[in-house]
């Protein structure tokens, strides 16, 4: 293994443990040397990568939105968004750590001093909804009336907050089902008819699209990946 | 002033400090010398009434619901359920602290240690939305393929979201704006069409409502007062 795809994997390796250990402690509870028990790296190789908790913290933040594998393409951009969000509901339920835990430390509140800027992975899911919904209505698929910036806020705050109850009350049990009636609920407000008969709201369709997407990523990462190791 | 009425504004002091605190420094970083240090009561006062943070963050939890003054009358029961969000979303903007620490105590993940039962204030909100939402059934305001429990934990859920978002991108400055945006969504979906155009969605209906509501339990207060102090 070549010394520059080492580093890479030790890097992950500890974003990972880091990531576990924010869902399980939070943020202000987690030490530096419980992330090293965790990942078993040497206290010199992460340093190296990171000079504190706080960077540390902020690297998993800024992972949230790139960390989740894009989903299968579809004919319709309202079924693009519908699926981000069962896809993501569905790691939650299946209790993805990096996932988990970089939510967890986006909606924890934590202390003004903690210097963490949860308005970075907020912001990168805003930027994604706006952009797929201004697809979304270039293509004919929204309602005239409907206003793509405070739609994409919209999306954004409304799946945190069943990220939040379900959490509380099933320990992300009924994700998914809440997650479909929430999609079901906001897209019967934005969509034209024609569109709204032809989206999948099936009950094993979160099942289905993170299957093929970890599939997809799965193929692209053989195909990146150097013949001789 | 008797004394039982000293006790119940000693305790009641006690829980305003306490809220304030929490929602300041969240549940962990409070103490109970803390507590003291805000609301001037003594040690010995403050242990007559609760035994613990543990017991105190409780009883902050459970006043989520109640602290709301109940909002004015209407003749619709979605209108009460908009101008319920609404309410609350005014006195978050304006930094109740009651509310705001209350709300924090709920959403901050905590350590599975903490003991907090924060499945109360959210079942609280639940029930009370089952209740209007059901009440607004009968009365013939909801489509016929509404369901209401789902529908109730929905609007918990995506309130909540856009409470988090709001308070992470703004300090809640936008709150009564994103928490109508969310309603007008949210019922689009579920109303039928002539009670749609009869709900009043207006920018400053929030802040009528705070007034109204405010003016409606000071009233109350007053009438339930003893004649002598």
């Amino acid at each position: 293994m070549a010394q520059q795809e080492r580093a890479i994997r030790t890097r992950q390796k500890i974003v990972k443990a880091a990531a576990e250990l924010f869902d399980e402690v939070g943020y202000e509870a987690a030490t530096i040397s419980e992330v090293l028990k965790k990942c078993g790296v040497t206290k010199g190789a992460l340093y190296f990568h990171f000079s504190s908790k706080e960077e540390l913290a902020q690297e998993v933040l800024a992972a949230q939105v790139s960390a989740l594998p894009p989903v299968p393409p579809t004919e319709l951009y309202l079924q693009q968004t519908l699926d981000e969000a069962l896809l993501l509901a569905h790691l939650l339920c299946l209790g993805d750590p990096m996932v988990r835990g970089s939510i967890r430390l986006t909606v924890d509140q934590g202390s003004p001093q903690d210097g963490l800027d949860r308005r970075v992975p907020m912001q990168g899911w805003i930027d994604h909804n706006t952009d797929v919904l201004a697809r979304a209505k270039r293509a004919g698929e929204l309602l005239p009336h409907v206003d793509v910036p405070s739609t994409a806020i919209l999306f954004t705050s409304s799946f945190t907050g069943v990220q939040v109850l379900s959490k509380i009350m099933t320990g992300h049990a009924d994700m998914v089902e809440r997650v479909t009636d929430l999609m079901r609920n906001l897209i019967t407000a934005i969509a034209v008819p024609g569109v709204l008969v032809r989206l999948d709201f099936a009950p094993d369709r979160a099942e289905r699209v993170y299957k093929e997407a970890v599939r997809l990523r799965d193929e692209r990462t053989a195909e990146e990946a150097p013949v001789t190791a």
